[in-house]
């Protein structure tokens, strides 16, 4: 036990960040709850057989599984040729599989329609690197039995307002549609077979650029007819005016005669969620709703947004923030997962933001509310003495903590105000109540 | 893949029990924070070998532990004559462990005296039975490197107003110290080495009685003079006095003679305890602080309270309340085992609360501070006029969830009622901010 560190790629959280995080935690909280969103929480582990079902992509790969209780050496021995005899439980790696086992499990006492948040840790054994960690609270929105553009909207609308309520205005979403991807792929002439890895590599635009794409597919040996195709179009004589947002934006950022079906769903998620959005409201307007205009909705319609996971069947997003170049969250439609253990489909949606990297970028705050006053007592003032000083200051609202002087007074004042605290006040043999000085804490 | 249920002994948490959940822990973090508690937070997992270095006493068994990943079929076949050489991680069991180790890594960084805070689930690999469960939330406040009494007021001062804002007015902490327990043995004339089984038997008491606990050591073969000057203290011609609490009360409850240093330790506790809860206020009292009389506060003094876990070195309590006769929480003195990974002795002491019972005992409330309006729709409203509405109402400050309208509108109003919504209103295609009329739920 030579080392004392928490294990490889895991974190311990010391009481300011821990502060910090409870106090974005809060807020997501808040703001998913008002928008109509349930919190729910299963258990950290799942059945082995649960999450390797296929449905966890590469994730299963990652999964931390849990050794069978009171295994004999027969046992071991025998699981030589079948390792995953050892184990019947795992950690889950994300909050999906999770999702669609809890829905299986309790679908009769939910609405037709169930909103669900989730907010909690997962595992994954990755190499840890700068800002991976083996251990990370995800912090999922996802509606169950709504198929139609309005849960999308409800996603984009309450996750927009929660990174407002957090501070981080100027967010938007970009969005496209997996059926759109699947048909210009077609139109352009690339083979089903072929689809996925033109996928993979289409997803690189933002670092390569559309000359880089074109060289890839070429240099992958991809149906050379479909990527003189899609070169053309790269090339077409326009700029892609991805926003504003609406149906003639869409049908001009695809190549022509793109499905009504998909257009008009992308088109009715910009219509509901800048409806939600607007500026008119209920006290302040009693004759009918007076909406301002679509474009105030901050969606952008990217026909190459592409995203990893292999499950989404329509819409994907990805939420993006001008501070950073990456983006802070995103999801998208997987209508065949959430039935996968009822045996029936089930519409589903979800939106996941990246909590990790959003508390990051939160500015530091302190509670503002409540005073908090650190008593620095001489090692001599009586036990009885020091806390009637501290239960009076806790009543009357603060929080307070005891702290023994120390030569170094300044360094123990530093301490302090990095842990939230405001104000500070000296307490020798004697002090009473009315000799109490509190000062701020600089 | 035939049941759908989360793992054996492991609960799923619907919308109703998570928010009630939510706001307990809101107030227990909130209670503890004031009284200058912070919270850390360590990872789920922890090294097997930290998780087996024996200050975790019978729960070490109970550990579930995490596979190594990439064995090989060597490696198992290796492992069958010994098992742990397959985990190298394991699920903690408690929350005190996990503490030992985030001291040692961290202390650097923590005030010389660290009040923690952690609230975690933890998890073994027990029998499920009715109200015990394989993953369950723990609650713990400790105080590490101060060793006086003022460490134990603290504890019990927090804690006792933190039931209080729970709405469970009226709890009461037993006190003993395990040294007073082995002073009275001695004193009897039990053997060293025969006390840990007399400690056994004498925390039956409340079970079997005095005459039971009597009978119980004669059957164990203790030393017979020894029980014998034990059932004469026992029968001592005195009503046990265990409350108001002072030192003439725990004098009276002790065999002649009790060592000073113990006696006046556990009447500093309830002095300090009972200064922090007198009622004198700094704001109403410009004066030195008058305090109310010290058989306040609600701590009772109990020569026989024994607390199962070993490691125990001094103070032990348990947190009772009259709406329930089994305990709601209890800790007490460790001294020697936050320095265990650090190779020295820091003084400890901490007290955790039985989250999962008192969770049960808070009364359900609704948040009456936000009003929760179910919208229930009509099928043909539209996308943009359905979330225009709810835009606003979110905007206003309530909670709003959308339901289409079903044949059974009494059903869906009362789950929505159960999930915590106070008001509805139904929305047909035309329904403008202007008509919609919204409606309490009875």
């Amino acid at each position: 036990m030579a080392s004392v560190n928490p294990p490889r790629g895991m974190r311990d959280f010391l009481p300011a960040e821990k502060a910090r995080r409870e106090r974005v935690l809060a807020v997501i909280r808040e703001r998913y709850r008002a928008h109509g969103f349930d919190e729910i929480e299963t258990p950290v582990v799942e059945e082995y057989s649960r999450l390797h079902a296929g449905i966890g992509g590469d994730n299963e790969k990652l999964a931390y599984n849990v050794l069978k209780r009171g295994l004999d050496a027969d046992a071991v021995r025998a699981a030589a040729d079948d390792p995953a005899s050892l184990t019947d439980l795992g950690l889950r790696y994300d909050l999906t599989v999770p999702l669609a086992r809890f829905y299986a499990t309790n679908r009769g006492q939910l609405p037709s329609v169930f909103r669900s948040i989730q907010i909690a840790p997962v595992w994954r054994a990755e190499r840890p690197q700068k800002g991976r960690y083996r251990q990370f609270v995800q912090c999922d929105i996802d509606i169950i039995g709504d198929g139609s553009a309005r849960a999308e909207a409800e996603l984009v609308v309450a996750t927009l307002d929660t990174l407002d309520a957090l501070g981080l205005e100027g967010g938007s979403v970009r969005i496209n549609d997996r059926r759109v991807l699947d048909w210009m792929l077609d139109t352009f002439g690339f083979g089903a077979e072929e689809r996925p890895g033109v996928l993979i590599t289409i997803d690189k635009l933002d670092k390569i650029g559309p000359e880089g794409i074109v060289a890839e597919l070429r240099e992958r040996g991809a149906t050379a007819s479909a990527v003189d195709a899609f070169e053309a179009f790269l090339r077409r004589p326009m700029t892609l005016e991805y926003h504003p947002y609406g149906e003639r934006q869409i049908r001009k950022a695809l190549p022509a005669d793109a499905p009504d079906e998909i257009v008009a769903h992308l088109v009715g998620i910009g219509a509901a969620a800048a409806a939600a959005r607007a500026s008119a409201g209920l006290a302040t307007d009693a004759g009918s709703l007076s909406l301002s205009k679509g474009d105030d909705v901050p969606l952008v319609f990217d026909p190459f947004l592409v995203r990893g996971m292999g499950y989404y069947t329509g819409t994907i997003f990805e939420l993006a923030h001008p501070s950073v170049d990456y983006s802070l969250g995103g999801g998208g439609r997987y209508d065949g997962m959430i039935g996968r253990f009822l045996g029936q489909d089930v519409p589903a949606v979800g939106f996941s933001i990246g909590f990790e990297r959003i508390v990051d970028l939160v500015a530091e705050q302190t509670d503002a509310a409540a005073p908090a006053v650190v008593l620095v007592h001489d090692r001599d003032v009586s036990e009885a003495d020091l806390l009637a000083l501290k239960g009076a200051l806790v009543r009357q609202g603060s929080r307070v903590r005891l702290e023994q002087r120390t030569k170094n007074l300044k360094a123990l004042l530093e301490r302090a105000a990095s842990d939230g605290y405001t104000a500070f006040a000296t307490v020798a043999p004697g002090t009473t109540a009315a000799t109490l000085e509190v000062k701020p804490l600089s």
